[in-house]
């Protein structure tokens, strides 16, 4: 294998996928890159076996070949060196990498050894716009569960029809996008880790295209493709969990709501992150309390378009985390029914995003 | 206690001697923040009893008083308000913090419990411009050691005399800055932990207090006043250590060796940092090699006006800290003589700054 690539193309690729691989973990391979050559392109992959990424960057051959290196000591080294061209020549076992000022040779492994990414069988395929995905993807990702013992939780579900529905929920707190998108999807269920690596890797424009089996699933652009296994189970209907009527409404600015919840959050460290929440009609406002048994309380309010009156005490942290997910809001709408139903959270000018906080006992 | 700050003040206060309390430690009441009333100005202070920091800031003041309360929570939250007028107010145990939007009360502790600043005994004092100590502190700080077993070496040795001098050394490495001040002083060994402290909250311009005695000393600017008790033991006489004569000499861009050296630091993290550097005068080169025994090696090279040929290995480390501390360098010298013996490092323009680095057994 003898090559040329530019720093930048050869550390853009290595950053993309390098977090891929691990070196904990029993295959020692897992923790480097593989090389590959193929025409004017140069591969760069990594894998943990669950997610796979591959970047393709352009390349001077002059001799095909493969091989596999350490991820995180050459992904350091090309971010070290100064940009312009880098030869990349496999001598035996060794990795030779030469600049003008700098000559290091990396130890390498044989791609042989490498595991296969695994392909998508099947030619299930749709193609959506980078940004609307990757906006959809970074709005509900969040709310994903982290707990192993409930898989199915841990996914990301995406659903077809005449809308593509995209959701995540941990059991305490839901998200749910809409992207007006009229495509032929069986609903499945994508691992949140691989989700948060497409978002890391993505680029912001362009098309993407995502290919998908009963096992696995494939998002593909011109510089990238990331490969990820499918978590098998049925998603929770949570459809009716989504309340449609509300004895209290709140509409306030996105701003005002987050600025109290942020400095109330504060004060519900001790409690975890429990804060109440009250909507006044005839004060015309919204206010967050919250009490540090040892240290203090704090009251936060804002004026807000209140129909009906009430509170209801919920995780601060699910709030921020809701809010933080309408970045692109200006007003919030804020509903509720009793004190132990789920609050809904949604940007008051559009209705294709939806949060839905259970509340705590209070 | 009832009185008027703003909350860029106060946030600017906080954020200077919160960082002091801890909540570690037997005396809680030492993870809080003391307020003071005098005049017109609001004094903030926190202490862990090595180290007190106060600052003075403007205040509208109704009602004298003094209280503590917890530094991090109120840290935390008089930088999450808007910028504008806050009304502190003490209401019995409760310190009362309102704004038009936001209204909490903290638990506070009477002042009385709060230790007094210890205050600097004699009248032994000299000022200087702040830039011209923070400039020389933060340059030899660094070299500082950390081990508790040899206090004398945790400290930052100062000497007055016809130049005021300025020292660190771990026993590996040593950083020494003479300042054009003739100051009586005699020697006194500074924690480096008060010193790391005073450069974070010092303001860049303006004159700087120092007061001394035998066990303590305090800096003092309109703003902010700190004092630290000093350590007590006679400091190594370093001065032999340096050497002057070099069989090996080398003067190389800053930059250039810079950039050469992270580079094979990167290979030398398995080698506890061990890097050998060689400078070549038939060549006119200094270069750099490195290795990883499992992952591969590494030689960078920039040309250098060489005097003398020769290789010395050292840890990468203290080099990058010797080139950190002078990034105001255009060129480096280098020197050194036999493989044993110390290396010396400086700004090729300049003699007020030497660190010197003892090599490693190659």
């Amino acid at each position: 294998m003898k090559l040329q690539v530019t720093q930048e193309n050869l550390n853009r690729a290595l950053n993309a996928v390098a977090r891929v691989a691990s070196s904990r973990g029993t295959l020692p391979i897992l923790a480097n890159v593989a090389l590959k050559t193929s025409q004017n392109r140069l591969s760069v992959a990594a894998t943990n076996l669950d997610v796979a990424i591959t970047c393709f960057i352009g390349a001077k051959i002059s001799q095909e070949g493969a091989t596999t290196v350490p991820a995180r000591l050459t992904q350091d080294f090309i971010a070290s060196l100064p940009s312009g061209v880098i030869d990349l020549k496999l001598d035996g076992t060794k990795l030779n990498i030469k600049t003008d000022q700098y000559e290091s040779t990396i130890n390498s492994v044989s791609a042989d050894d490498f595991p296969v990414m695994p392909k998508v069988s099947g030619s299930k395929t749709f193609e959506l716009p980078v940004d609307k995905l990757k906006g959809a993807f970074g709005q509900v990702v969040g709310a994903a569960g982290s707990d192993e013992t409930r898989p199915v939780l841990t996914g990301i579900y995406l659903a077809g029809g005449d809308k593509l529905v995209i959701a995540a929920t941990d059991s305490y707190r839901l998200a749910e996008k809409t992207l007006a998108e009229k495509i032929k999807l069986t609903p499945i269920i994508i691992p949140s880790s691989a989700v948060s690596e497409l978002l890391r890797v993505l680029p912001d424009a362009g098309k993407i295209t995502v290919n998908y089996s009963d096992q696995q699933i494939s998002f593909s652009t011109d510089f990238i493709e990331l490969t990820a296994r499918l978590i098998d189970g049925n998603y929770p209907p949570y459809q009716n969990l989504i309340p449609t009527k509300f004895t209290t409404k709140a509409i306030v600015a996105r701003a005002d709501l987050l600025n109290i919840t942020k400095v109330s959050s504060l004060f519900a460290r001790e409690s975890a992150g429990s804060i109440t929440i009250n909507v006044d009609d005839e004060a015309g406002n919204i206010s967050v309390h919250s009490i540090a048994s040892q240290l203090g309380e704090n009251t936060a309010s804002a004026t807000a378009e209140a129909t009906g009156s009430g509170s209801i005490t919920l995780n601060s942290r699910y709030l921020l985390d809701a809010l933080g997910a309408m970045s692109d809001a200006k007003d919030i709408f804020f509903g509720f029914n009793g004190k132990l139903e789920a609050v809904v959270v949604r940007n008051n000018d559009a209705s294709d995003f939806t949060y839905v906080i259970m509340p705590l006992k209070s």
